[in-house]
């Protein structure tokens, strides 16, 4: 269901004007920084993935974050973002309503109606949305889920995609670069993703003042198998230099989140404790340190470079 | 804020068209026999609410209930209609979005713009809607949820009020009164609400068809504050003969609904673990025993009486 392809874990380090210096270069650190940006995905999607997102990046090392502006529990994260105006905080744009029982529609409503099923929620996901779609419902409620965002007082600091939806198609990649230059916010986007769609002129759309940042690292059903620890370890023993972030998902392990994830294992219920486990974990920090890996937040990128 | 004035305690026995039958009689039971619906509300506004009220419709005495439709949980009780058609379930007709940071809207959104806040939520119950919403608005969202309740295979076999906000005007009094005879379904309603609004002219809207039950019973903040297993034992040790109601709201006092219910102890997270506890407990069982209470379902009432 959350064909995340388009994140292959392949490093690519050619920046994207080849002459100019890295992300991290322009950023004002040395060319073998290691810069790590530590993303927790679906912020509002329920209570306890507010709860447990608001307590990694209290106590933990989540350092970043972005809030699912359609979903019920929007409201609170984004009282919680007026009220702690220095967090990370982006826009996770949402595309598709994905769980069996618990389900959203787009904020538009009616006024999209390409987008969704005939019980007005936004499609599961396993719908090709391109074929179905209208291009112009999409940028419109693209645009108001980050209006609405900023109607509830939050200030976003950056844009990304919630299941990866806008990678799938040439003119979503268009849309959000579009709306991040409209709305001054950098969008999460790599080398390989512009490259991917070269054809299509994405490139042309980018200019020096736009974030390509190195590398996305998301766990996949294999690494979840395997044990979260052992992937994350060993992902942090071999980050490269660049600006690399990683997507995770944190919520607690209980009755709601259970019944949101209900037969659906993968980023289920379980998976999500393992990722909070994690990221607030001792041994996630010492690996940070004994790596030389350093934080980075999207606020820290959109204030020295896109505005 | 849940001002439940209308549903004051005081027993009013006369039948609607006092040369009738009482309502027992008309539905086969002695004039002496206590009938008694033990409602949960709310069904649908958490997934906290749907998980308690089945367990307590499943172990406990809760023998029928109502569902509130725009509510993010509604699918899932939808979901558990379609797969147990025998329960008793009719729909909880929403006109506010009540709670601090978990809100929704109508569910027909920008077609009714006169119901919602700026923010497209429904209102919170302190506004008096009678003085902004048009009364088509309210008409159009009513009849659209009991709709949509069919849409997902609910078979409502009752209509009622969500914090009473239709008793609070004779217009809104008329659309239910009307909505109930359009899907041939009971409305809750109480000889005592009909004599509120006498000048209005619903008296002549009811028919021999039509339901008017005796009482209807629910906690308020005084009950609560002086323990409710005290409340509801005095009250069924004191119920009297006819058709009677108790409006209870079952959910576990977890983090959810702790969340939902933040800076509102009354119909809070412990009010409803409380209610929870009463109507699954032993205690509860016997008192309907040795006071002879027979339960009664809404379904019954629609099938022998309007259908």
């Amino acid at each position: 269901m959350r064909a995340l392809m388009i994140f292959a874990l392949v490093l690519c380090q050619t920046p994207i004007f080849s002459q100019m210096k890295t992300l991290q270069e322009r950023l004002g650190y040395p060319k073998e920084t290691k810069l790590l940006i530590i993303h927790a995905d679906d912020i509002g999607v329920a209570q306890t993935e507010n709860a447990a997102t608001i307590y990694a990046m209290e106590k933990g090392v989540v350092n970043s974050g972005s809030i699912m502006v359609p979903c019920p529990w929007f409201p609170e994260i984004a009282a919680y973002a007026v009220s702690h105006p220095e967090l990370d905080l982006g826009v996770h744009l949402v595309l598709t309503s994905e769980w069996k029982h618990y389900k959203w529609g787009p904020v538009l409503h009616q006024e999209v109606k390409s987008l969704t099923t005939d019980k007005g929620f936004l499609t599961d996901g396993s719908v090709d949305l391109s074929k179905v779609a209208k291009v112009e419902d999409v940028e419109k409620e693209l645009r108001a889920q980050i209006k609405r965002a900023i109607q509830f007082g939050v200030d976003p600091t950056h844009l990304d995609s919630h299941m990866g939806m806008i990678f799938r198609d040439a003119e979503y990649v268009k849309i959000y670069i579009k709306l991040g230059h409209e709305f001054k916010i950098p969008v999460m986007i790599t080398q390989q993703i512009v490259d991917a769609y070269e054809s299509s002129g994405i490139k042309k759309m980018l200019t020096e003042k736009d974030v390509v940042i190195d590398d996305i690292y998301t766990a996949a059903t294999y690494d979840y198998a395997k044990g979260m620890s052992k992937y994350y370890t060993n992902l942090l023993n071999n980050l490269q230099p660049g600006v690399s972030t990683i997507l995770i998902h944190t919520a607690y392990d209980n009755d709601e989140m259970k019944a949101v994830t209900i037969d659906h294992p993968d980023w289920g219920s379980a998976w999500r404790q393992a990722d909070f486990d994690f990221f607030t974990s001792d041994v996630c920090k010492k690996l940070l340190e004994t790596n030389n890996i350093q934080l980075i937040t999207w606020r820290e990128m959109r204030d020295k470079l896109v505005r």
